[in-house]
């Protein structure tokens, strides 16, 4: 497991008590052998980690315990090589600006290396998902990344077997949380900055907050839906995206008198071979699906040659949905 | 394929022509051997039929022309034994009065010979899905059918595939589309019998219309939702009703004024080993997830354990998806 923020730390906290409240999550037959962090040491023991003990040895600040007969200080590439393990679970931060790197190395190389792989992290699937899926497909092996749109809902299983030799014709939806949340509150009169300061309590505000408030999150999930569902090669950087600073410029106690709201709408359409992708502001009325969709929830849409669109929506997820994603995913390698 | 109502007549016609329309729909490897009606004569041939030829041999009242040289006149359950298919597709109509016979029945023979089953048929999962489970467990093929709630809406696929390791708590929807469609017509002041008229026109009328007038079609699909999700074995005998005319003692007028809705609403609970399930005609106000749902759609909105509550909507649907339904099991039992 490569990542121990938010996502890593509440996977970790599944494992340690799945039950009873979660009475079928995490099978025993899954064993963390390995933890990974970019700066805050790592954990290796071949023969397992207790999922208790990660979280225990752990501190804020310092890291990992570096006196734990577990710690491990070579190598992150010679551990993805060399190490005893069946599935790379990378749950690193996005970043744009490298492209999705390191992740999309350590992902390459687990694959290379035979290795299953399952993400959360948007970076190497918005662009390098080609690369990623004719490897893993050479290798025989699984690469599954079902919270990196919409967190734990599952929006690539439904595709994958719930829309076998259908085509997706487009897709539509609010995938980023913050922006959402954060227009709701600009609607109500709040200052951008209380606003902001509520959502980082929420625990919804990226890393880079400019992730967010410039449209990245959202258009490396609507590259991922293109590259997944039109098996096409766009990145986020040729997706236009509307940053949340233009919602500034709307006249929004007019809106609101009219029943109108402004939405972060990430959309995308196949048209012959041509694709067609963006993450616009655009007004909808209430007569609109997405014209509900508050907090932190989001939404998707998909049109479909051979059925009728069908939506589907997400309320307000917390960090457990995107964990319980990974855990969707892991259990369909182990049930493979 | 046993049924040859808008279902299987849709279905043939896919078959027939999927390209280039839907190019990837069905494969070549899906060919049909049998097409067994209740009362307007059945085809067989081991080597295959003709999509086309079947829905031209096939005349509204007389039925299959008795003169083609794959016309069968044997039993059903005799072709069910020694015929040559890998497949039942189930497509007859709903019986609640029988319990889902002969459908059931059918459906037995097939997987106690080793077939896999496909069925759009509420009432053999309604009244035996346990059984039926069971036996397609122990004969190691697979029972499918998707169709049988929302249509082609990928509902179980979404559950078994998307929703590993977490348990349903409750569900609740708008399922019966025929009383969903009559209601909005009531609230608009058409009669009973013009708006009757126009659901008949769409074809979303039941073989009976007393299974939608009367929620039988609603609480059918709840049992099923039941059956699977809580692995219960509850039956549309023992889930309350309420029936369409029950709208006739509510002041609809007054209620379009106070912008609340009448909605069937089917729900099922667990509660520890305890089940709860209704159809029931509920008002639901604008902030409500189903308040707008209209015409043919239908919604489905579940809680689960481990991740945020999931609400998906399909968008008038027609009997292409059913049809549909139905070639996605085939896929699944084709990929198996």
């Amino acid at each position: 497991m490569i990542g121990f923020g938010n996502v890593g730390k509440e996977l970790i906290r599944l494992f340690a008590e799945p039950k009873p409240r979660f009475p079928a999550l995490v099978p025993d037959s899954l064993t963390i052998t390995g933890v990974v962090t970019k700066s805050h040491g790592a954990l290796y023991n071949p023969r397992g980690l207790s999922p208790s003990a990660i979280l225990q040895t752990y501190r804020q600040d310092a890291g990992f315990d570096r006196n734990s007969s577990d710690f491990y200080s070579g190598g992150v590439l010679e551990l993805l090589s060399g190490g005893d393990y069946d599935i790379l679970v990378e749950l690193s931060a996005l970043n744009i600006r490298s492209k999705g790197e390191p992740a999309f190395t350590y992902i390459k190389q687990a694959l290379q290396k035979g290795r299953h792989a399952v993400t959360a992290n948007k970076g190497p699937l918005a662009f390098h998902f080609k690369e990623l899926r004719e490897l893993a497909k050479k290798r025989n092996r699984l690469l599954l990344f079902e919270s990196t749109v919409m967190d734990g809902t599952p929006v690539f299983n439904l595709i994958k077997h719930g829309l076998r030799g259908a085509s997706v014709l487009s897709f539509s939806g609010i995938l980023n949380s913050t922006t959402n949340f954060l227009s709701e509150l600009t609607e109500r009169g709040i200052s951008i900055d209380r606003a902001l300061e509520s959502a980082r309590a929420k625990g919804i505000v990226e890393a880079d907050p400019s992730d967010d408030l410039e449209g990245w999150d959202a258009a490396a999930k609507t590259a991922i839906l293109c590259n997944v569902l039109f098996d096409s090669e766009i990145t986020p950087f040729q997706i236009p995206r509307s940053t949340f600073e233009e919602i500034f410029a709307k006249d929004i106690r007019r809106s609101v008198e009219q029943k109108l709201r402004w939405k972060f709408i990430c959309e995308g359409t196949r048209v012959k071979q041509k694709i067609h992708a963006s993450v616009k502001l655009t007004p909808v009325d209430e007569s609109h699906p997405f014209y509900r969709i508050n907090g932190t929830s989001s939404v998707l849409r998909i049109e479909a040659d051979s059925l009728a669109p069908l939506t589907i929506v997400q309320e307000n997820p917390t960090v457990t949905d995107t964990a319980y994603g990974v855990i969707n995913d892991l259990l369909e390698i182990t049930d493979s």
